[in-house]
């Protein structure tokens, strides 16, 4: 235990070279580095390294493993902890329509929020996640050049596979166990604002398995075998289309809200008993209409005026999703065809204690026992399983501090909706690990996907945001 | 009734002209006419108002009218008939993978079909319906440039808008109505051999409808409304995807075999009393591998063991068909998106007395009566009803003894499963009418399209198919 730093000089460090930090967070955001199409990924991970050096970093290396590189770097600090950053600099893909500012070009907008005007970054990544990247590498070269070093000693791991499920990060930390061991607890950076101010604290995160269906003629012995074909022999031939259309309703009912796959929530465990307490509490504060302000949604499934189960089903929800579908003819006009095949992507999101390696071979089952043994499945994300932390853990602690001393009193979540690789550093380090902070950002996966930069009383920007990891940083490097 | 010509003159003239008949097949091929897109369609009326006026035509017009123009030509016979060619000069689009010479290159390969080795023209169009046309121009020529005028009289229509269900068609005949009623029977030129060799004769079309059905969440007011959002919100958040595939699947069930739309069957006719011995004699002669080779095709909705169901299935069977499917991530990886939307192409063929204005509003009574009532339906083709000739009719006798001065015993279909207005033509005009000929070309709407052009002795090449046109103008335009 060392002696606490003044930590208003790093406060004021970041004040002093603000335009710099954003600068700093527009040029990781311009290079592209989308993981699903290979682009750009390669020139990012030299970028993120050449940023750890400019901050101060030790020991950074770029780490080739058997698919994209991850972007290991070290930084001493003035404490007996040690702190793994864990940050993904991939993306989503950035090609969809809708973008209302060009998704690589990082431009600074005014926006109107619920939380009133700010300013902020429209690009592919603000969000998701290499806003908050950027916004810790900038607050870790603030402490180097105000306190002299970080309060908490550093081991940051950047991999830039996450959107492709992290298939590589297992093998990574096996290989580089020891270096990675020396860390406390794991720590992944965002900005947890809502868009009206409202602070969010998530204790873990689901699983998530992603696969292909498709039914095509060639594996189900009938209708056409190797092109699409006129439309006029549906009279006799069969069609691929409708047998998934057949096989997906056999799958769900009640538009895709009730699972019927047998077996699919057999080991969903009860709730913890840390988590009847939180949920009272997120049911009396949960705000519906901010959430559907943001995200462009009229309803919820289950009705607003029983929050406590609308906070239950995000929580213990497990999802079958259809991320996407095509088959056949989909240009403009009225081709008339009998298409061969027909695929659709679906995600399944994990809760405890549902194990992914489980989920396809249940699906399979499924489909088999329905007689849909033809309708081919293929793994596109090998998937993970959920993690949690149990709010006592001290790197929790150091968090919940944090936001006390910023004047924010969080919801805290018993899980994120979405889908991070804890289980790695969980599972395999033994790490707690917690994630959040201050500022706000939003649309992942959409879409004009942005974070804000400069805030308001109610948002913080970025400045305010870097103060935050400073802070805890500090909090979680002098706690006992 | 005037002496019938030496038609050897005209058949002499075809061969010695073949190769610049070739050429000119190939002309209008390799000009790009694709309607749904609206590519190239000017272009190609020009050019087929230039080939009338090359082999003889007069009053040769480029109709101008709401859509896409139709080319008008005649030219005077020694006859008292006159016989109204109907054409198409739009095709398909020609944009889908897995043509293995480019589609818009009119490419003569050699080709090994069941009928043995045989010279064919890989092209959009060859099929459907250019290479026919060419075809038919070309014999016109010859007729002009040997036996002085053609055996005759003909009134030539081109449209440019059958593949998107001829909608100013019908405007077009009424506004034209005189010139075109001096007709006394209608002929649509294609060529009607199979792979094999077998000839088939066709009475009749199906009709047809097309259309589009969406899920969004903006209409059905659940689930996202304006953008996909990030999956992990499907634990609370309804889906448009699955809403489709619910409202799918109460539409058929035997993967789309049996369609349930209330009423969709209720107005099919019983059997023509005529069909009843065309049926059985398909039955007989039905080669089911022929056309499982051709359109690579493993097995019928029926088992082939009872070839007069199968028959009459192709005969007598409505169809809902889905051309194509579309919606959310659709491309490499695995991108998480709840979608706001997704669409199907949906095509109905009808058979008699089912009538194609009532067919979309039973779907729509179907979708709304199960709940259903978001779901939007977009006409995307006007469409038509079925359309049928006795073969009893003069220019059907015709047509079938031209088929046996040159050696064929073709099977007489009751309909064919494509489409074509021959209602205009037959319900505005009252003209009985005929399509077939000699010759071979296959995959209308797929890659590959192919015709042959240099046959062999069970199939025919251009030429032969030419000199059977001449043949059957020749005996019709002498017929009582």
């Amino acid at each position: 235990m060392r002696t606490e730093p003044d930590l208003k000089d790093a406060y004021a460090r970041i004040d002093k070279d603000i335009a710099r930090h954003i600068s700093r967070t527009r040029r990781l955001l311009r290079q592209p580095s989308s993981s699903q199409q290979d682009i750009g990924i390669d020139e990012c991970a030299e970028l993120v390294a050449k940023l750890y050096e400019e901050v101060g970093c030790e020991k950074v290396e770029v780490v080739q493993t058997k698919g994209n590189p991850v972007v290991y770097g070290e930084c001493k600090g003035d404490s007996d902890k040690t702190l793994l950053g864990y940050f993904m600099y991939d993306t989503m893909p950035f090609n969809e329509p809708g973008w209302k500012h060009p998704p690589m070009e990082a431009r600074v907008v005014e926006k109107r929020l619920p939380a009133g005007k700010v300013k902020a970054i429209v690009n592919r990544g603000t969000d998701n996640t290499k806003g908050p990247l950027a916004a810790f590498l900038n607050s870790v070269e603030a402490c180097n050049k105000s306190i002299g070093r970080p309060p908490v000693n550093l081991v940051l791991v950047a991999e830039g596979e996450e959107e492709l499920g992290s298939p590589n990060l297992p093998l990574y930390v096996k290989k580089d166990k020891k270096r990675l061991s020396k860390a406390d607890a794991c720590y992944f950076p965002f900005f947890g604002q809502d868009s009206d101010g409202k602070a969010n604290l998530y204790l873990g995160v689901k699983g998530v398995v992603y696969f292909e269906l498709k039914a095509s003629g060639k594996a189900w012995g009938r209708g056409p075998q190797e092109f699409a074909i006129h439309s006029s022999h549906k009279a006799w031939v069969d069609s691929p289309v409708w047998r998934l259309i057949d096989a997906l309703k056999t799958m769900t009912d009640d538009n895709g809200n009730d699972i019927l796959v047998e077996g699919f929530k057999d080991k969903i465990a009860p709730p913890m008993a840390e988590d009847r307490e939180l949920i009272r509490e997120l049911a009396k504060r949960f705000d519906a209409k901010a959430f559907k302000d943001a995200m462009k949604v009229k309803r919820f499934i289950l009705p607003e005026d029983d929050p406590e189960a609308l906070v239950k089903r995000f929580v213990y929800g497990t999802t079958l999703n259809i991320d996407g579908i095509w088959g056949g003819y989909t240009e403009k006009g009225s081709k008339t065809v009998l298409p061969h095949e027909v695929t659709c992507k679906i995600d399944i999101r994990l809760v405890p204690d549902q194990e992914k390696d489980e989920m396809m071979p249940l699906v399979r089952k499924h489909l088999d026992s329905h007689g849909y043994e033809d309708i081919e499945m293929k793994e596109i994300d090998t998937g993970y399983d959920c993690c949690r932390a149990s709010v006592k853990e001290p790197v929790v602690q150091s968090m919940l501090a944090s936001y006390k001393a910023f004047g924010q009193d969080p919801d805290i979540w018993p899980t994120s909706g979405g889908a991070v690789p804890f289980y790695v550093f969980n599972k395999m380090l033994g790490l707690p690990f917690t994630m959040s902070g201050i500022g706000h950002s939003d649309l992942a996966h959409s879409p004009n996907e942005y974070m804000v930069v400069e805030g308001n009383k109610t948002v913080a920007g970025l400045a305010e945001a870097e103060k935050f990891m400073v802070h805890f940083m500090n909090g979680f490097g002098h706690s006992d």
